[in-house]
């Protein structure tokens, strides 16, 4: 009878902060992206339209790495009505070498949050101007914090501005991510206005119409675009990628979900153009930001190689403090 | 902090013996894929090349089921060199209304055994004679063992033969076979001499080449062609379909995996042919057996409806019995 660890979710925070080793991890699996044989097959995405849910599974082999992880996410947009969150998850963990079930991460999507944030500060990382202090944040919730929290890991974060559409959200996020962040943050009353002084953009929003365009451009910023992890999510307009050098996490991804997609949806981009993936910046086979007048926009839709980086770096710290409930299959 | 249900092989072995209800269940889902908008995307596959494994993601919502079914199945084909099994498994069940994870059936593969033999007896209730007594089985293994459960419960079955490759394979089989399910079970040297006078043949190997040729069809006989579940595994001859009326569980997948892919490969049958699915003979929209000296092949894949159908029956079942272990997530 072989044995699986489980994990809950208060194992997972306590193992797995947002921290620079989890950024790391992250950041070494875009690496392995490039310079692999990595297995990463397309998304597998079922659509429950009559409950207004859908679920998401992603799964990469990382070589190198000893386990990888199954990603299941579910999105149902009405659990709110019942005083329950729309986004969840869980992850499973296998060893690479037998298939063999090795732990079960019940983390409700932590881990998710997690390597989404880490994501966006790789991308800055390599992307945004070294001197960058400036934030603009368009959206407000839980991910615009943990984008903040993990950017200012990798650079010297001065000063926010936050635009949502919902105005006192914005308020509330400024205030309540600013104390715990320790960061001025201010609220915008328009796009245009939070990005005014921005060195580095991020979109956090499930917005389907553009919200960053052409005319918000400032020489020298950098964009990352984390919202758009599905075909009818949009919020860069197709004109920016006139402007600006174009970076994404998986080509054949973006694509089909990505800002991209909109971009050659409306003819701004051909459909077979072809872009650098962050992976082949870290990994220096593709240039990043040439010039501090370069505008750079980096397009996440988030990948399996993430969940499984973040998913092996989670059961090894687990194991390590002695976190875990075996169960025998 | 949501609870889930954790049930291990133990649990569902007791909740889910290979019984009418069972075969009900998946003949169910059967009919369901014809008559409702079923959600049930193409399997996501990941390879792991280096280590001689890969491994299935199925998944597929039945409007009428409050719960629909992820299924993880591993097949690392080292293992045994390991001494461990090359199949292995599990299966997570969802809320199809909130998405909800409310319990994980950690079955090391047992649920999938029983939903493929219930198939089996599905496809033979449904498309061999009613009075087929004499029952060809080609493979030695679990499954074929399980398909001879499973059949006996729609027909009356009187007398087995059995050919695999291994003939000492065969020779066991007949005996210990043959005592579990109170059948006389007949080895044979030859494919040809095991189908003498079957009225139903079963095909449960891992074979690349075909196995059943149109030499060895006879007037009345149904073959389920279980082994198939991959590109590169055939075990009919493409001529058996000019032959024989062809059925299958999942045009869209038998396509790309089945015993057609290969039938297309050969230029035996058209890429654009259509059949009827085992489903839409079930809700009576296609007919099934039409003739007793007709010849039918039913092209049995697997898919993501059978395993939401048995999920579902299994976590009902273990409820009803107080089994399970409740862990906070």
């Amino acid at each position: 009878m072989p044995t699986v660890t489980l994990l809950n979710e208060a194992d997972l925070r306590a193992a797995v902060p947002l921290d620079l080793e989890a950024i790391n991890a992250v950041e070494h699996a875009f690496r392995l992206l490039a310079t692999e044989k990595v297995a990463m097959p397309p998304i597998l995405r079922l659509d429950i339209e009559q409950n207004n849910g859908e679920v998401d599974v992603k799964t990469a082999f990382l070589p190198g790495l000893d386990s990888f992880a199954i990603k299941v996410s579910p999105g149902f947009f009405d659990n709110p009505k019942l005083g329950l969150p729309s986004l969840n998850g869980m992850m499973m963990l296998l060893s690479a070498r037998t298939g063999l079930l090795e732990a079960l991460l019940l983390d409700n999507g932590y881990l998710t949050d997690v390597r989404t944030a880490a994501a966006g500060a790789v991308a800055a990382r390599w992307l945004s101007r070294p001197d960058a202090r400036h934030v603009a944040v368009i959206g407000a919730g839980l991910q615009a914090r943990l984008q903040l929290k993990a950017l200012k890991q990798v650079r010297a974060i001065e000063s926010v501005t936050v635009w949502a559409r919902d105005p006192a959200k914005a308020m509330q996020f400024a205030e309540e991510a600013g104390r715990e962040l320790e960061l001025p943050i201010t609220p915008c009353e328009t796009v245009s206005a939070a990005l005014a002084d921005a060195d580095i953009a991020i979109t956090t929003t499930p917005s389907r119409t553009p919200l960053i365009e052409a005319r918000h451009l400032r020489p020298g910023l950098h964009i990352t675009a984390m919202g758009s992890d599905a075909e009818h999510k949009n919020e860069i307009a197709p004109e920016v990628f006139s402007a600006a050098s174009y970076v994404c996490d998986r080509l054949s991804q973006v694509r089909v979900l990505g800002e991209l997609h909109h971009a050659i949806a409306a003819g701004r981009v051909a459909a077979d153009a072809v872009f650098p993936e962050l992976g082949q910046i870290i990994a220096g086979q593709q240039p990043g930001r040439t010039g501090r007048d370069q505008i750079t926009l980096c397009d996440l839709t988030g990948t399996g190689a993430q969940d499984t980086a973040i998913a092996t770096l989670a059961f090894a710290r687990a194991r390590q403090a002695g976190r875990g409930f075996p169960f025998q299959s």
